[in-house]
């Protein structure tokens, strides 16, 4: 049997980075999982990373610190900027979200392009999809394109030839997409998280709800036709 | 009088970055100077770069911690892997020397493009030049160039049509031409760090005088005529 190929995949631990994870050991790859640390307030997402890399067996899983709260200007970053709630900012859509964070992206997929070229690897995932580009700039196909030539430009790997190949399984899924493909992968939702801005009840962090996050989550699984697992019993 | 317009200049401590910030400053910009903890077996670089920032009275001196040790692969961030002495490493024009940490400039660039964007400046200086990029495929004009388009696509203010400017300096001077720069600008050069490998002797720690940086930099001085003040007195 011939050795299979490693590829990075970015993991947050929310539903569209597991689901990537699940389509990288699909298509055969031993996947390096690999997180970031990056003072974001639902740091708990990082817990549920771990438990994903576990539960998908996979070959490493790197948590990368790296504080970008010492740049603020995001509400998944800053205390003073608050998440919106009610899905106010949903419905804007030349508007970019305020839990937007300078670059986010961009400085993810150079950490993962970094990674891959130290492990020899040449293929890296990352779960960007249709309803994200919507708002974030960092998310449309054509950054992914630039970032690729950027990266072969940047890197010993892509001078000698290696091109970086990014896959984005997701890009052109809807949330109600993704969760029926998660559910095929057999991606254990019940351990993802998605809430921005978790609340504590009974000394339990729960997702708020609110958040744009969980909402488009809630309206994922609901026109899935499936309930959320990940959801406490209240 | 007009408010002077932000620029992030990525210092590390180094004779080119010091320049490039000293740059920056004759071009009128108020200076956010931005370094990296990443690792680096030099970490010694950070001190001086602080005491750069300070001299060069900036507006805002950020340390980054980024661990890119968890990735190694690179002589400057794993202790297994040897800084190479006596120049070996600078002769052989197609060899990407073990100093290379893989696509370290699209990490800094990244990151500086996110602390721009968060400053809201619109242009960063990074002090690549022509003799790195016979080496490190991420100090090439090409890569810069790949860069900005990638970073515009990536954020907000990109978005927005406030494109990002990213200044190189350097690119096309020679060691030498950066040092005579330098002191026409009055960088305070005593304070500049280049070392890869710093050695401890009477309990301080000293520049080896042997790996490519110090090679490089030794070359520079002594081919525009000036000795280099940052030496020890032995």
């Amino acid at each position: 049997m011939a050795q299979k190929k490693d590829a990075v995949v970015l993991l947050s631990g929310g539903l569209d980075s597991s689901t990537c994870l699940y389509e990288a050991k699909a298509a055969g790859f031993s996947v390096i999982a690999m997180a970031f640390d990056y003072g974001q307030r639902h740091k708990i997402e990082l817990s549920s990373a771990e438990k994903i890399a576990k539960t998908a067996e996979v070959k490493e899983f790197v948590i990368a610190p790296l504080n970008l709260r010492v740049f603020g200007a995001s509400a998944l970053t800053s205390d003073e900027i608050h998440v919106p709630k009610g899905g106010t900012d949903l419905d804007k859509n030349h508007h970019i979200p305020v839990t937007y964070v300078p670059a986010r992206n961009l400085i993810f997929l150079s950490m993962a392009t970094s990674l891959a070229e130290a492990r020899g690897a040449s293929t890296v995932y990352i779960g960007v999809n249709a309803l994200d580009y919507s708002g974030y700039p960092d998310c449309r196909p054509e950054f992914i394109e630039a970032f690729k030539k950027t990266a072969d430009l940047a890197t010993r790997a892509g001078q000698q030839g290696s091109a970086l190949q990014i896959i984005t399984p997701l890009i052109d899924k809807t949330k109600s997409e993704i969760v029926k493909r998660a559910v095929e992968l057999n991606v254990p939702l019940e351990l993802t998280w998605s809430c921005y801005d978790p609340v504590l009840i009974d000394g339990k962090l729960v997702p708020c709800g609110q958040c744009d996050s969980c909402i488009l989550r809630e309206k994922g699984f609901h026109a899935a036709g499936y309930s959320d697992p990940a959801l406490p019993n209240i």
